[in-house]
């Protein structure tokens, strides 16, 4: 049995590579997290999904620092014009004010406070040890890797799909306008992850890269698993919240 | 006898500081090098400006890395959003080609072959752990000293100006379209360096801070300097060109 999908002492064909990448994403791509199912389902309490507003907001607030960082790493220029869209997607450039901008948008209706939000003070720390991991592996990893590892967003337009139709379905604190972010990367995660999966296919030359490739995108969705993990223990079920972290019965919540 | 301007064991004032840091400029920026007296004074043979433009060029195509790796530590997306414009000076915005487009138009004029220059693989190797140690500066550094690193931008217009009228004047093989790059800096360095000059001034609160933004700001100069060292060793005396470095002479410069 293999540890994980596409684990092999064979160099693959690139299309082997591709199903391999595609099928980790079915058997570890965050949907599958029982957190999820509770969001997008309809069973968690406004004060959870403060929470998991508020430790995201985190996560976005990376992701501009993480593709900065992957740029940073390359040396060809016409590479840094291609990837900035993503970096664009998330800061913002003319008419449109990026990412973390509607993110804190949706914190806002949710009720919480910006400066809060922004202070980052409240976050479990596992959301900001994931983070974090993830910014230093595409700082520290070659190039082929940490851009394997964006390759979630292959996946994530269904988990989207799932999440404007389920919240805004069962939770009536839930509005439309609070869905742009996610309405937003329905177009744009598509388009970022075709640049992404053509290069590493192209790039993944040899079956030790081939499983650097593999990994790098198990760590990344261990990156975004280990986020759901932290906010089911602090909030679903133990309920055992960290000294420090957000309390949603202490702010009315 | 301090070791450099503004060494001390006390907190200095801001306009204290400013003037340290213009001290550092006067005493150690490479508009003082021998090499780059001989530049503009017309001292040299095409050759030697060759080998000057190749080598500057991996220069050049660091410093978007660099200001990338800026921004990736960055946790302040206003701060971001600042800093990317020198970002966009270098590698191009809209209508803008960008600082790097604008030097490969110079070693074109110079006669360079262009897939040679981006290569990179004729410069010095003091020239790429320069560049290499700079790029690391910032990335591993804490933010003030990175961006306190960039404040040679202070004495820039200067030097840009000589570099101008000097190589204009003296040589038949450089005309006013290969100063391009220079005559666009002499606008940007300005703009840039204003912000650069207040951050550092409202935020080394500390004495040790304040040291240790004066010694970013000597590492800085010791990369421009020792770049400029190297091309003379190489180029001029004693002509010891490494193994694998431009030769002049080879390619009938």
């Amino acid at each position: 049995m293999s540890a994980y999908p596409g684990q092999s002492d064979k160099l693959m064909s690139e299309s082997e590579l591709e199903a391999a990448l595609r099928q980790i994403g079915a058997e570890r791509y965050h949907n599958l997290h029982p957190f999820h199912k509770l969001l997008h389902g309809g069973k968690l309490e406004r004060g959870q999904v403060q929470a998991w507003a508020l430790n995201r907001y985190y996560y976005q607030a990376s992701i501009p620092r993480k593709d900065c960082a992957i740029m940073s790493n390359m040396t060809d220029r016409a590479l840094r014009l291609e990837w900035r869209q993503r970096y664009f997607d998330h800061d913002g450039i003319g008419e449109d004010e990026g990412g973390i901008e509607r993110w804190l948008r949706l914190t806002d209706a949710l009720g919480l406070e910006r400066a809060y939000v922004a202070s980052t003070e409240g976050i479990l720390p596992a959301t900001r040890h994931a983070c974090d991991a993830y910014v230093h592996f595409v700082r520290d990893k070659p190039l082929l890797e940490a851009i394997a590892s964006s390759l979630t967003e292959l996946f994530a337009p269904t988990i989207h799909s799932e999440r404007i139709a389920g919240m805004l379905e069962h939770y009536d604190f839930i509005d439309e306008t609070m869905m742009t972010y996610f309405r937003r990367r329905l177009s744009q995660a598509p388009r970022d992850v075709n640049f992404a999966l053509k290069y590493v296919k192209a790039e993944a030359k040899t079956q030790p890269q081939q499983q650097a490739v593999l990994r790098a995108l198990l760590f990344k969705t261990n990156v975004l698993w280990a986020q759901l993990d932290a906010l089911h223990h602090a909030y679903v079920e133990p309920r055992n919240i960290p000294p420090g972290a957000f309390d949603p019965s202490a702010v009315g919540g």
